[in-house]
């Protein structure tokens, strides 16, 4: 019998052929809130429907009042700042849609094993807070700085590595104003839920959901690279086990359809009746701004142009799509692809690595059209 | 290639030996939020950390001033209600733990193919509203009134056959001051959550989820028995496929442990240090006040009493309890039980049903002591 904390983790593997889902990833799916993905009609995201993945517990937190935020490491004069000396800032206000890099892993063939998200790992709130980069300047960052590392107040063990959340970021980005990094203590105008980080986390426009640092507690300057767990092992595009890989950064081009029509409950299939159908979703990109987005309704054979809207000044928001369907009776497939201005879209095989990671296939939603033809 | 509507839907079935959820199972799973179970540690659940369970799709509602629920069927004078009429009336708050029938279904052997929760599926909120036998007084409900019918917005296909969302009570549990159903259109003293109902749902205390319609628009009092779907084919405790089947209706009783000290990602198994471990949880029951928790360290080889905190005036919210236990190195298995008035416990084995309904089984939290003994 083991007596190491490092023996209660399992080495990262991948699901055999045909092989459902274990009970270690239902308490992940369980745990782990996607979107439903009706819940696309709303502009912004209700803060319930919004995606959540927390690696450990969510820290309970009675009196926020207590927290402190540090300012640290290689700056000249450290901070410490309670939620209501940062509520005293001006106050910057982004419209942001998130997403986990693991969004597509349970779609994946080898499924590689951890949390199972099919598509609905998004989510899109209003976040207010501080920039970040007045806080580095009021603490000084000195000379030689490279990385500066956010710490989260959730704690656990993670392939045998006892450790508290932390993920960095470069100095460059974390001073950048496009995008702009917020320390933010509300959501859609109210304070954070506790899933959500409460009473204070990171957001970082444009980056998947590692970046986003929920429950911060420490922003620390670096004079050279962060090399932890989440940076360095976790979070890397890997196609073998030995590869050092190239890290997950900013958000894959993705457009989602909202079903159309009604469910079955069980197979969540699609049914519409024959004749006009609208089709609508959101599509979105962390490297450039959407520039197109096309649907098929034909398994990916065919696509044609859907309406963009412009993006209504929310940059790092994603953009409402539309189009029409005229549906006919039978077994129907539709997909939605986004385009972005670094000419990246989406792939029609699935981009495989060993973690899951940014598999931003295109979408297919099974719809069935009842009536005779 | 079928052509039908009922096509849509596969026959319940029973998943095989060994056999692991299917994405049927995990599109559910992503979809229906359980609760955290850190998130026992507040009284009053987060709105968005209370467990959701959806049969169809999440209606739209993007003017609630719009709606209107109607009070018909076997009444004299038929009602039509706005949600601002319906907030004239005088307002009544109750703290109420909501849980589904489902829970525990995805932890059964055989496990019934279905929404897949493990024990999550609970949540307790500040919900308010009128009382339903107000509305029904104003209505008038005539002599040979026998059930009420609840209808809701949500649409879909189940087992073919498409329908709204419609549950029923017997007259005399619609109109009943203990417990007293409430019309409720406000969650934690904020509007309903559109995953909770918004802007109108029934909450029925005591009994399970299924009870507790949301996006509630119809309430028709009928002069004979419902036989609706949800009512005479689903919720129902059955052995075997031809069993009339017992109803499902109040809650059994539950315990649930706060998972002590913290998680290894993948496994969800605790770690916690050699020493005093304070234990915490939850204890509820819908048929009586729940008397007493006992819980154990040892898998169930041997019991002992919790503190048990009295219900602070909310009858029909679950229950804090707590205990101590001097860890010691190695690995364990925690579980909590709770005993109510009525002289109901939770089973030691399985409390199997082809719905994989009202399982109570007792919780096994498995812990990991690290350190040398």
């Amino acid at each position: 019998m083991g007596r190491r904390i490092a023996d209660v983790s399992a080495p990262a593997r991948l699901a055999g052929p045909g092989e459902g889902l274990g009970q270690d990833e239902l308490a992940l799916a369980a745990r782990n809130h996607a979107l439903p993905l009706e819940a696309m009609r709303h502009d912004v995201t209700p803060p319930g429907l919004h995606y959540v993945l927390t690696h450990y517990d969510i820290p309970y937190v009675p009196d926020a009042a207590a927290w402190r935020l540090t300012v640290g490491g290689h700056v000249r004069r450290p901070l410490g700042l309670s939620p209501a000396r940062l509520r005293a800032y001006p106050a910057v206000t982004t419209r942001v849609t998130l997403e986990c890099a693991g969004n597509g892993r349970a779609l994946l063939t080898p499924r590689p094993v951890s949390q199972p998200w099919l598509v609905g790992a998004v989510g899109t709130a209003d976040w207010t807070g501080v920039p970040l980069r007045v806080l580095l300047d009021e603490a000084g960052v000195r000379a030689g700085a490279v990385d500066v590392v956010f710490t989260g107040a959730d704690h656990g063990v993670e392939r045998g590595v006892e450790q508290d959340y932390q993920r960095s970021l470069p100095l460059s980005t974390a001073t950048g104003d496009d995008p702009e990094v917020l320390v933010a203590y509300a959501m859609n105008g109210a304070p954070l839920p506790p899933q959500h980080g409460s009473p204070l986390r990171l957001v970082v426009p444009g980056w998947y959901g590692m970046a986003q640092v929920k429950w911060l507690r420490a922003v620390t300057v670096l004079d050279g690279p962060f090399t932890g767990f989440q940076q360095s092992v976790a979070y890397r595009i890997r196609k073998a086990p030995g590869d050092t890989g190239e890290p997950v950064t900013r958000i894959a081009p993705r457009a989602l359809l909202i079903p159309p029509g009604f469910p079955d409950f069980m197979s969540r299939t699609r049914v519409v009746a024959p004749g006009t159908v609208a089709l609508e979703g959101r599509a979105w990109s962390g490297s450039a701004p959407v520039t197109a987005v096309e649907v098929s309704t034909d398994a990916g054979a065919t696509w044609r142009p859907a309406e963009l809207e412009p993006d209504h000044g929310h940059r790092w928001a994603w953009r409402r799509w539309s189009g029409v369907w005229s549906a006919v009776p039978g077994h129907h497939v539709l997909s939605a692809r986004a385009h972005d201005a670094a000419g990246h879209t989406q792939p029609s095989e699935q981009p495989w690595n060993l973690g899951g990671f940014a598999n931003n296939l295109v979408q297919r939603v099974p719809v069935f059209c009842s009536g005779t033809a």
